[in-house]
């Protein structure tokens, strides 16, 4: 199963409106079929492993991150159909799709074809590399991840504005990475003005997949941008999964002061810049132990010189 | 070496102006004593562990994180007198002594005395414990270590003042630690006004090891505190080997600004505070790239919900 949540994983950002789902196919102890949702959310990931399984499918175990599909679609029969009729024998899944029109029935309908069924197995990993798709169907918004480069005293650039480079550049190499795992970037005018021809992947194999590009804004549009006036404007996202919050810090405090982000990753440099911008504005906090209790440390890691800091926004306790 | 080294880190803060040594004697593959430097700087670690082992030095092997020293004092005969006379037939030492009073007599001591010496294993942990030892003896000031607890996006406070409590109970007790293991604090006046009744060291078994504790100002002096009127005093420190930075922001400024800080101590909590005090003012900094490559990334920690990140100064760039 880790394996087929790491084929998921693979598509995360390009599969939106539908989850990015990894599938493996195993017979007699060996991988026979290895699949993902393609770009734009078709394939299914199913579909892709069962194809590349050929005549292995026959009595074979299906491992899959999400509930096969059990909703027709002109795009192509439902997963819970095509299983059953490539001679799967059983189906291994790690989640119940919450989307309404499968939630449960895709199960139901493999169970009524003779297809053994087990389900919750590595739901927790499953859940975190579909948390933009999960965002959408649960709380109808993508998931939204803030990206700040920082020094170790929180300065985004010095008092002049000038900024680069606080980090290095396996840094803004995951970075791009992280661009290329989310079907929408947003920054503030600020940030376009100063920014926007760098605001893409360049990540060899990745060019093609720039993310759409979105501007946070109450000005006007600006061609090949889409336009955001408010982050409430995130709920009239219904075809994005993950959206990436470049900065700079106006958008970054309005985000947050709207309690619209989900997952917070520092570049922190290890560099001090002393009087300098802050990263932040005023973010609705006025008293020090308001700000405990949400946000939890997810895991870090090293980038060259630099480090990832990764935090989740812990909503159990709101 | 490793448990020498251990032994003498356990003694670090309460030795100077004497280095903190560790000593280990071995025998036929068996630990028979074991020796760090007494408070105030006497006993000698050798001195210990030779009254450890007793009888069983004789013939055995001695592994000391610190040339054995050559210069007789009133306080005692030198180890390189007593090893020989213990029947030790064998030196193990991480390093020479960088004192003029001993650097290099010592190890010649003991071979005229017809000890077998072998020096410079584990050098490099030998001289991170004794790093506040070597700073005063090689550049003429303690190691300065500044503390700063902070959010992760760089406050120190709200726009009020508030700043209790940005980091958690482990990470306080971390600073605790911290200070027990240095021989002096410093704090500016306006953290001495706030926080006078905290500075000293609350952990079991450590009350007694409370340091000394300095007053960065230009005003007048305060009974119970040692007055140092600029960061530049701290050549005048000629019996501290570890100096703590505890704050405020002016005092932490000061001390960058004049380049007088080795190693940085930030208490991360995973809170964003947004519009609220910076931890530093203006340090000198008039270009990023100047920013680069002055502090390497550290052995960092989490410390309950906190994480403890270490920059060590890295003036080998310069």
């Amino acid at each position: 199963m880790r394996e087929a949540v790491r084929l998921g994983d693979s598509a995360r950002g390009r599969t939106a409106p539908n989850p990015n789902v990894g599938c493996l196919i195993v017979k007699d102890g060996e991988i026979v079929g290895r699949g993902a949702t393609g770009d734009g959310g078709r394939p299914h990931a199913e579909a892709v492993a069962i194809a590349d399984a050929g005549d292995n499918a026959r009595g074979a175990t299906l491992y899959v991150t999400l509930e096969p599909c059990a909703h027709a679609s002109e795009r192509g029969p439902t997963c819970s159909t095509l299983i059953p009729a490539a001679g799967i024998a059983r189906v291994v899944a790690a989640m119940r799709d919450p989307d309404p029109r499968t939630a449960g029935k895709g199960f139901a309908a493999l169970r009524s074809a003779g297809v053994d069924v087990r389900t919750g197995v590595a739901n927790r990993a499953a859940r975190v590399s579909m948390a933009g798709y999960l965002s959408r169907i649960e709380r109808g918004r993508p998931r939204i991840t803030l990206k700040l480069a920082l020094s170790i005293d929180g300065k985004i650039a010095l008092p002049s504005g000038e900024s680069k480079w606080i980090t290095g550049e396996d840094a803004r190499a995951h970075v791009h990475l992280e661009r290329a795992h989310s079907d929408m970037i947003l920054v503030g005018r600020g940030t376009y003005l100063a920014d926007a021809p760098r605001l893409d992947v360049r990540l060899p194999g990745l060019e093609g997949h720039s993310p759409r590009r979105a501007l946070l804004t109450r000005g006007e549009a600006v061609a090949g941008w889409e336009t955001l006036s408010s982050p409430q404007d995130v709920y009239r996202l219904h075809d994005v999964n993950d959206l990436l919050v470049e900065g700079g810090s106006a958008t970054a405090t309005a985000f947050l002061a709207a309690d619209l982000v989900d997952r917070i990753l520092i570049y922190r440099a290890p560099i001090l810049v002393g009087e300098g911008k802050s990263s932040l504005g005023y973010i609705g906090l006025d008293a020090i132990a308001d700000a405990h209790g949400r946000w939890r440390i997810g895991s870090g890691a090293h980038l060259g010189i630099d480090r990832l800091e990764v935090y989740e926004r812990d909503r159990e306790g709101d």
